[in-house]
């Protein structure tokens, strides 16, 4: 949609500049990423406490950031996610950087939102295993807390919205500009070298980029995992059909970004694929029914590598004390 | 023993400005904690990377940082911590802040330093449950990791010698200075209000600053746990019984530092005391055969909570992305 958008504003710039030689932003598939303008930051600081809360799970030990990791690219990058009592995920956790680009949250898009996706593992008993009741009356136990959200949304009345108004305010700063790709693509050629241009033509040409374009290099589709060959998987996962109901959409998948893809192994909604090159031979075999040479699948993941931009600089956040009120954390019962 | 090294030499001060009629920090059995000299900053940089970084543990899930949450006063703040698998630890985790000042490591004091510290839950196969080996190879394994010990240690040999040692830099810098309390030992007498200096007489005259002095207000002796009546428990820890095979140390534990410790619910090794009131009550009765009235423990605790410092302000490291060789987290088998 954002791309679609895009292309609808950029195809009347590209005539007016189509006089100029050089390969310019509007002719090509994928932007730059822009940095973060942060409307209100009173709101995003809220939401990196929250973010980093661990009191929000029944345990008190598994915080947004658990499966998020901010240190690693926004992910565990763990085949699947570790839950309550160390229970095993369904699925590999995607990135929170650049996920406010995403048309849809989750592999199976099924939160419209960063907001709607942000109460789900709160609650889910396979992973943060508390309840909204019970992550409420922790966070209004608390008085510094209670003053922030006074602070921020004019009002103590703490409930889940505005929990994850401020969780998602503080995901939307998470974008990762400045990568060599995107110095490239402003105009400087000696951002990338050789190889990974190679790798971004290959990337072009053999069809990557019909699914993995716009500014977040994918994101903003979901499309059938084995599209020339069927995906073989263990993984039960169906994809958008659980939230469609169609039959059509059996084994559709939200497209991932490939931004900052290289900090993040293993891959795909399976974690199938151990490193970029498996993942990209997969992806040529059953999405495009090509087999890439060795020298093309270095190309491309050259080019992925050139991928990863300035991550977030985060200030890990003070939490405020538990009061005498507070609901205890309960680990292990 | 750096608390006589400080009377050692306040002694001789104390006279010569005893003709002053204000109290003086030299008078006083606690002294302010002074802002960190951080004399080698990329080893710093280096320990921070260490202390966050999950692919220490078999898990790639569990952190230094898990247990000692920077977020949260430097500790998990749970009755005891969750190790692999979701194992019970045996002891509630104490806080990493301030804990240079410690005597020893751990509340049995069994290491002699942070550094000795650093190596144990690494292996322990309750803790992290890697070891010394798997978690070499994973740091060799990572480019960028071998060029930041080769910039810090001058080689590009890393040990843990190395790993353990640039943890313990980092945690060094970890200290809480500026606290209310600190203000109001350097003159500011507006600092505390008339009930936080009641609650510090008190806590003087009945006698916990027997145990609880010096710079970090603790953390500076043995002591045991129910010195005027047995204290009850079911957590079996011995204490420093374990490390010297002496009987007379039976229920000896270091004494914790008080510095945060209003951030840090529940009290004592086995978190017997879920609030300051409740702790403070028992250490009364315990170590002191004296029931504090309800006034005398709402004054100490207003004291207590004077002693909350400034927090680290922590950048969150961005930890350097696995190779292809790098070994892959196991967390479920």
């Amino acid at each position: 949609m954002r791309y679609l958008q895009y292309i609808g504003l950029a195809l009347p710039l590209m005539m007016v500049i189509s006089a100029t030689a050089a390969p310019s932003i509007q002719s090509e598939p994928i932007q730059p990423l822009s940095k973060p303008l942060i409307k209100n930051p009173a709101m995003v600081e809220l939401g990196k406490k929250l973010f980093f809360e661990p009191r929000l799970s029944k345990s008190g030990f598994i915080s947004c950031n658990s499966c998020h990791n901010l240190a690693t690219g926004g992910s565990d990058n763990l085949t699947s996610s570790i839950g309550d009592h160390w229970q095993q995920g369904p699925i590999r956790s995607p990135t929170v950087l650049n996920s406010s680009l995403n048309v849809a949250q989750f592999w199976d898009g099924r939160a419209k939102s960063l907001q709607e996706q942000a109460s789900g593992p709160i609650a889910n008993p396979k992973e943060m295993a508390s309840n909204h009741v019970l992550a409420l009356d922790v966070l209004r136990s608390i008085p510094a807390y209670v003053n922030e959200f006074d602070k921020v949304f004019g009002h103590k009345q703490i409930s889940m919205q505005e929990v994850t108004r401020a969780i998602a305010a503080f995901e939307e700063t998470l974008v990762t500009p400045d990568s060599h790709f995107d110095q490239w693509l402003k105009g400087n050629k000696k951002a990338l070298n050789t190889q990974e241009l190679r790798g971004y033509q290959t990337f072009k040409t053999a069809g990557c980029v019909a699914c993995h374009n716009g500014p977040a290099v994918g994101g903003n589709s979901f499309q059938k995992m084995g599209l020339v060959a069927p995906y073989q998987t263990s993984n039960p996962a169906q994809g958008r059909a659980g939230v469609t109901g169609k039959d059509a959409d059996r084994m559709a998948f939200k497209v991932p970004s490939l931004r900052n893809v290289a900090l993040r192994a293993p891959y795909f909604h399976d974690a199938g694929a151990p490193t970029l090159e498996a993942a990209v031979t997969t992806m040529g075999q059953l999405q495009l029914g090509r087999s890439f040479s060795q020298q093309e699948v270095g190309d491309i993941v050259a080019f992925l590598h050139t991928l990863t931009g300035q991550q977030p600089r985060i200030v890990l956040p003070i939490l405020p004390a538990s009061s005498n009120n507070t609901p205890r954390p309960t680990p292990f019962n």
